[in-house]
């Protein structure tokens, strides 16, 4: 039976994100926004029965079993471990720093037979799902190198807000790059150990934002990512973000290995052997039947529908409507996973300001909040 | 009138050169090759009177006034440095070595009534030559990034030799990323001041190299660039290339900017602002009449025989058979282009070793020959 479910937030994914909800026979009890207006203006748009700008009237509503979380990084510690603590399922998008990240892996430990996935969609694209079931049977050899593009339009928002903040967890890096960080150990099956990157902000001022007001967060950036064995054995990554190409949208992924390689460009996959003279179509998703979205780049958009389908699944094959079955999601990411990428994108933030190779550390406890505070004190002693 | 021509070197080049010459109606008088053999059979297919494998005879050859110098990275300085010397004019592909190109860059100070060109081709394209047009017109507005990939087969040749040895200037960084360096700072006007990379050499053995023998020069490389302005105003460079690719070949130049951007795909333009839906060609090079050649891929054969060319139209401009007019040819990279090419791919190889920021510095003065052994006899002092 499936589960009701609450939503939070009023941005372009919580908008595609109700009508793929509903399409799969979910229904959704409640909408949460940051303001009463924005939220009862989204509820009568989507029909949804009741909206709220308080937290806990959704997290606390007697139907809702489910809770998706797309809302700005900052806010979504919060609002993810309070769901688990009341016993809530939970599906939801990256927080903005390791430490919110590890108190959400900390929640999820502690709460095995409630579902936590992370909302990052690109892993439900059947383009990479069939990349990572070639990749397993051997079709590009030993894997040597991942090569990533996404190029698009401008992230920010109309108006001031997160998205300029790189503290607040905007900019391409951690909006886009931390679904390519999570896709790639996906395909690869390993995890980044070293990387190097360098983030630019291009844009610092626009129409909309001036003044005192400056943009902080990333319009370009690159790294790279040594991932796997160390030495020589490692998979190179080199991946390039660049949001300074209004009327663009390039999305793709290439994986190289010693006997051929593959290449998903947008939602379509292709491959060839060394042997062959050309490419090979393996994967037409032109039977794609869905909403067009203007604000979501197709595969982002297909593989949150995907996503969607497999929550269904899950929880169709039980009976008692919060229980689920772990098949159909075991591929989404977890919160480790989720803590992982955060990782990963403050690694190669670090890259960015010392220009070195930074290692990825996978914080193993939580750091003392007082750590800062007894240095100070420390210091006025001496 | 047009000077009589000997080539050095009888590799996929010099086959592709000689005819391209004849083409524009330059007589090649000599040839050189490693063995008395290899000269004589490719003397023989394209119809050269005179071959030899003792430099000398090229160089001091009565009806030679031009010398072209396509042979092992190596071999370069010595033959290039003694053609100046003896009143000939020269040009020739890149050194090996920065001391190398050192020694060729003080050579054509010295002899500045003499031609002295390097043959990296890229620049000659017209691709390249439009694009720098539309970026010194403001096409994209102010200038942000440059994304270079070349993916291709191997570098190899079928036996073992120069291009399977890093320190005898084989590798793609070393072949190909140099002539992507000379063509970025051509098109930003320019010069790299940091970089820093990566190489790989993922086929280390093949059916043809193996036993105790190793390939030690890199197949897959990338690198970045920051160019021009430093920190924040600086153009980041990111090049990619990968030769584990057979039956591929890709050579993609884009570059970025605040109001659009261009792109060159092998040798056709293509190029989009910001305020467009799409992109539009700019120089369609269909028209392209000339010999295809398997070993040589078109931007650098199209480029080649723009550069054959404008040699012709310099020459062309006296009536002395040495002499020549500088503006034909004022668009090709000089030895000086040629040190600093060689500064930055030795930059490349030693981040790829420290995995720091090189900075680019460009030799003044040439290393004491005896400095080692100094350093020696001053350790034994102790």
């Amino acid at each position: 039976m499936l589960p009701g479910v609450g939503v939070f937030g009023t941005g372009s994914t919580a908008r595609v994100l109700v009508p793929l909800l509903k399409a799969e026979g979910f229904e959704v009890h409640a909408l949460w926004g940051r303001s009463e207006e924005e939220a009862c203006c989204l509820a009568k748009e989507l029909g949804i029965p009741f909206h709220t700008s308080q937290s806990d009237d959704v997290l606390l509503h007697q139907d809702v079993d489910l809770v998706c979380i797309y809302i700005p990084p900052s806010m979504t510690r919060q609002i993810a471990v309070k769901a688990l603590g009341i016993g809530k399922n939970v599906v939801c998008e990256k927080a903005a720093t390791a430490v919110d990240s590890f108190k959400m892996v900390t929640a999820a430990r502690y709460y095995p037979q409630l579902l936590s996935v992370m909302g990052n969609t690109l892993r439900f694209l059947p383009a990479f799902v069939a990349m990572r079931q070639l990749l397993v049977e051997g079709y590009v050899g030993e894997l040597q190198v991942c090569d990533v593009r996404v190029y698009g339009p401008s992230l920010l928002d109309q108006s001031y807000g997160w998205t300029c903040e790189e503290l607040m967890g905007g900019g391409g890096l951690h909006t886009v790059g931390s679904a390519i960080i999570d896709l790639l150990s996906y395909l690869t099956g390993a995890r980044a150990h070293r990387v190097h990157g360098l983030l630019r902000t291009f844009v610092q001022q626009n129409g909309l934002i001036r003044g005192i007001r400056r943009v902080t967060s990333d319009d370009f950036c690159f790294f790279q990512m040594l991932m796997g064995g160390t030495g020589s054995g490692s998979v190179c990554c080199t991946v390039t973000l660049n949001f300074n190409m209004p009327g663009s949208f390039v999305h793709e992924v290439m994986v190289v290995g010693s006997t051929g390689r593959l290449v998903a460009r947008g939602t379509e996959l292709y491959g060839q052997r060394n042997g062959s003279k050309g490419e090979e179509l393996l994967l037409d998703d032109s039977g794609w039947v869905g909403p067009e979205v203007k604000e979501m780049p197709l595969p982002h958009l297909r593989g949150l529908s995907s996503m969607v389908k497999a929550l269904r699944q899950s929880f169709q094959a039980h009976e008692e409507r919060r229980s689920w079955a772990r098949g159909p999601v075991a591929m989404a990411p977890t919160f480790e996973d989720g803590l992982y990428v955060q990782t990963v994108v403050e690694a190669v933030k670090r890259s960015s300001c010392s220009g070195e190779w930074e290692c990825v550390e996978i914080m193993s406890q939580e750091p003392d909040p007082n750590h800062n505070l007894c240095e100070a004190l420390q210091r006025n002693k001496n």
